[in-house]
């Protein structure tokens, strides 16, 4: 199989997975059930519970403790993009081709949606109480997600992000914002990996390394992309940064400094998971593809 | 002292409690933790983590670790206050005589703020693992806390109160309602509170009914407050539910049968209460008074 069959089979796997969490659409409330899977089924790349469930499998892992934890993550990261659309927010009303979920919902559904996301999130990881014995081992991996998840997390940077309008942003505020916004919730995916599958501490801090690498590779190859590929291979407009005034790590340094960056950094996270000396060949091929891809 | 004075002094400690867990409003994302702790300070009766910490007490808990689950479910109380404020949901300009969040902070950061408190509701809790020894009866907490939350719990029962605008309600949705909406977190607040202390299943199912029915006529109380109370008793505009078309217990059932049922529903709760053959006097006349409350 090429890599790219083996990545769409294990998308298949993942995206079963995470459905297998989604909420019955029945009852009183099942209009903010059936908002809520709206945006959980409206595709994506399903890649931070990608990472956890490779990483899961680097440290040998094999057991279905990982599962709700890879529901969780997918969940948190959809219901950062429902309030993210919102009006008071980007206020888009398109989101890989279909329409968001407060155009479809309304404004108030939406908010609602998303809340019970983020909610779900930690009652579907709770589950793993049921699965892991060691009841330590998955309260360490709920601290991780909540940590990686809240205002030294993703909403930290979210916030920063918001509050600046991403323009005119100094070189501390785009790195807080590209290490927590697009880093700290792929951090999460990898270290809770690495933790229910046994990991030692030391090795988790290697692989949460290997995990900022990425995040930060990936976030600026974005920045790249916007400028150098053309909206029939992206699937969205480009030039979109410069049109919104927004700071970008290629609007501060320039095209050849991120793209240095990018290999640098890349080769960097590689060679940090070579250190750990178990073997995952895709995994490491999936991160080698998410730092040089071309959409 | 009298029972006022009690209340006065244990409310005191509550709040103690609760501040100890707030962000310290530092760093590039300081404005967002401004905006979580503006909300959080804001005064309230701390109603939630004071029946917490009197239930933990019923069952003879002396430790810290209901202190995290203390200050998580009045985040989670916070938070809901914050995004049912919102311009799309209820558009409260004024909450305890201070002006709503998305007022002095912008729509964009209360939305963030809200979901700032959902989620370190979660990082707090997660910070009893560090304090109780034994792992699963956290786990066990935190499964109550999310489930009581969430889509089966308050977000649920506040999704079907935005949907229908609380207007010609159904008698099953009005019931659906007020045992979400208002008694999920109750009931929760409890049932931690037996859970960490050690209660048994049989113990910490008989919590929460009695909690259940203390939800239940705090809420009808309430409804009868709105037509039988006045302004400057209350501190809120009276007959509100009437101008906002709003159908509520007393309006479905009448002033009387909702005096007879808030009184029926007391006594019932505290008869189950005095079956446990535990004591905590505090906790009764608190329960008591809640029920019997004029504002």
């Amino acid at each position: 199989m090429t890599f790219e069959e083996t990545l769409a089979e294990a998308a298949g796997e993942v995206q079963e997975i995470v459905y297998r969490f989604l909420p019955e659409e029945t009852g009183t409330q099942k209009e903010l059930l059936s908002a809520m899977n709206y945006s959980m089924t409206a595709g994506g790349k399903r890649l931070r519970p990608m990472l956890m469930l490779e990483t899961y499998r680097l440290f040998g892992g094999t057991s279905e403790s990982i599962y709700p934890f890879m529901a969780a993550i997918e969940m948190i990261h959809t219901h950062s993009l429902i309030h993210d659309d919102l009006p008071a927010m980007d206020n888009d009303e398109y989101r890989r081709g279909r329409k968001t979920t407060h155009i479809v919902y309304g404004e108030a559904m939406a908010i609602l949606a998303g809340d019970g996301l983020l909610n779900l999130a930690y009652e579907t990881a709770c589950r793993a109480f049921a699965v892991e014995q060691d009841a330590l081992r998955v309260g360490k991996a709920l601290q991780v997600l909540s940590a990686k998840t809240g205002i030294s997390g993703m909403m930290g940077g979210q916030s920063v992000d918001v509050a600046s309008c991403g323009c005119n942003l100094s070189e501390e505020q785009l790195d807080f914002i590209y290490r927590l916004k697009t880093g700290a919730l792929i951090e999460a995916s990898m270290k809770i990996g690495a933790i229910l599958a046994g990991a030692s501490d030391e090795e988790a801090a290697v692989v949460e390394r290997v995990a900022a690498d990425v995040g930060m590779a990936f976030q600026i190859q974005d920045d790249i992309l916007d400028v150098t590929s053309s909206q029939q291979v992206l699937g969205k407009p480009i030039n979109s940064d410069e049109k919104n005034h927004k700071t970008t790590f290629v609007t501060m340094k320039g095209l050849e400094n991120a793209k240095k960056e990018v290999a640098a950094i890349s080769e960097r996270a590689i060679d940090t998971l070579d250190g750990l000396n178990r073997k995952n060949p895709f995994l490491r091929e999936l991160i080698f593809s998410l730092i040089t891809r071309k959409k």
